[in-house]
């Protein structure tokens, strides 16, 4: 089979969205793969993980990564097939950790994919759980939130890829853990499935006495994948000496302004670290983490949740859903 | 001599600021000393150090230390002279740094209360360059801050207590500093006098470019003491990886309203650590940082400026002065 012959139908970005994404913000365009070149794989993606991140590449704005331009497709990690390779370091029928992004097949460079083992886990887990928010998870609490037995850790976003192995991390830490979600769906499953020790429903209002009630101790590690005002609600009980993993703001991500933070004086008065997160800058020890995480979903201590859309067609709707907090669990798109 | 016969001039709180502090805020009373019991020591205070810190204590927001109340004697570090002791560690004439506050003479527990030499150096040195600011400078920007040679430090307040010898001691660690202050005379003076490679004037306006012009590469440490838009505009042009050491937010203290930072996306794409400062933490450590900072004036390393007001009756202005930044150097009180 020449690659040549290959059709991979791909979503591309058709206009940067203002404020929150919508359907006509992407484009569906086929285009015939071309010829492999040497050190080349064609890849046939079988699952593409969607993730809060890719809300910043659609965006012209700075950031740490480069954005998707206009006619380019999609960014994104997939899990995928190896149908043809003439990088020696692959064969046919072996699966690929790849950077193709929202499309059903790709020729990627050999030295850009990772192989990944299904006997091990699920294909899926190593986009999840074993991927990058699972490492985002690990390195971020462990590392910058510096839990400690005793401490109150609290979680925003709590159902979601990443919260929901913070939280997890965080009781094998030794922490009361607390979550905040939105629903009483996903605050049952962060209680009754994950085993947070309470979570709060954030669209139930009243936040502030929430956690008070929840947290009576104040909060020693804050774990934040929202920003906008629950940030500052879990703020004002922050301890003194407490830190903030900042890893995510969700609901800025489709304002058109940024939300300001009120309570920069708790950080002087508390003496809190505030610090950002991003994973790429633990690459050099993704195994550790891997290897962890691996062990304590081995051992039954680790419970990871998926949210599946079938089908590269309903690639943006799965987006726009996570975006507006309708998914529960890791969102992902079952291509093939 | 006994103690009852002495009587202490004092600044008392008489209301709570809303806003601005103005001169309404304070009474002044006079009242007879009690007489000594074991322990205690009678001190008349040579000089008074004004720190905004002191504007959290005449509000009765929840701080990491206790307010004034109203009536009370308004807090602060004095350094005065041993006039009668009932403690066996100090006699008649020695010299001791107190928490008496704003008043003539005191009475303290001996406990309270450490000697200072005023051989080694001036004596109100020791409520400033070698006292508290001088402290907050060292350990802040030693320790939080974390300069390395070759990075871009911005300090705010550059000719304040703290701001000056943060700048120095960031050229001690070579750096390339950067000062923000009110005026041409107080920039000119940190250039001029204590060596700051450049300081930005942010009553000139503009001070996005200016601070775009005077830090071509970024910055890598930001040390601030005032807080509101000089601190956005700081952030925007911090580097990844870099350190915000937040150790005043002077513009806030008298708004009614607080400043809310607009950079928080910035702290997360950017990996910025934030992190709080209040001196008291080191105090185990204070040795350490006194006599590193006596011997950078000794070398020669470490200039200071004072800003004497004259007279207790003076107090209040002074401090209003110090609040409004038309102060020039550490602000003190000579008492006697």
């Amino acid at each position: 089979m020449a690659a040549a012959a290959v059709v991979s139908r791909a979503w591309t970005l058709a206009s940067r969205p203002q404020g929150w994404v919508e359907p006509g913000n992407f484009r569906m365009v086929e285009a015939a793969l071309p010829a492999l070149n040497e050190g080349d794989v064609l890849v046939k993606n079988l699952w593409l993980s969607l993730d809060p991140y890719m809300r910043g590449r659609m965006s012209d704005a700075k950031s740490y990564a480069k954005g998707v331009e206009i006619g380019e497709v999609m960014q994104g990690q997939t899990v995928g097939e190896v149908l043809e390779s003439k990088h020696p370091g692959f064969k046919p029928g072996e699966h690929v950790l790849t950077q193709l992004g929202w499309q059903t097949h790709g020729v990627a460079r050999g030295t850009e994919l990772n192989k990944v083992d299904g006997k091990r886990a699920p294909l899926s887990y190593y986009l999840g759980v074993l991927g990058m928010p699972g490492l985002t998870a690990y390195f971020g609490l462990y590392e910058i939130g510096q839990p400690r037995a005793g401490n109150t850790l609290v979680v925003s976003a709590a159902s979601g890829a990443v919260g929901s192995v913070v939280g997890q991390l965080g009781k094998a830490a030794g922490c009361r853990v607390v979550g905040i979600a939105g629903g009483p769906g996903k605050c049952e499953y962060t209680v009754k499935e994950l085993g947070f020790d309470a979570c709060l429903d954030y669209k139930a209002g009243n936040l502030r006495e929430q956690l008070k009630a929840a947290a009576p101790g104040g909060v020693d590690v804050y774990f934040e994948n929202v920003g906008g005002e629950i940030m500052d609600t879990v703020m004002a009980r922050m301890n003194p000496f407490s830190r903030m993993v900042l890893c995510g703001m969700i609901s800025d991500y489709n304002s058109t302004e940024p939300y300001a933070m009120k309570m920069v004086r708790a950080i002087l008065v508390n003496r809190i670290k505030v610090q950002g997160m991003i994973v790429f800058d633990w690459a050099s020890r993704y195994p550790e983490g891997i290897k962890a995480l691996a062990a304590l979903i081995a051992a039954g201590k680790l419970k990871y949740r998926e949210s599946i859309v079938e089908g590269i067609d309903n690639a943006p709707q799965g987006f726009i859903d996570l975006l507006q907090g309708r998914n529960f669990g890791k969102q992902l798109v079952r291509i093939a």
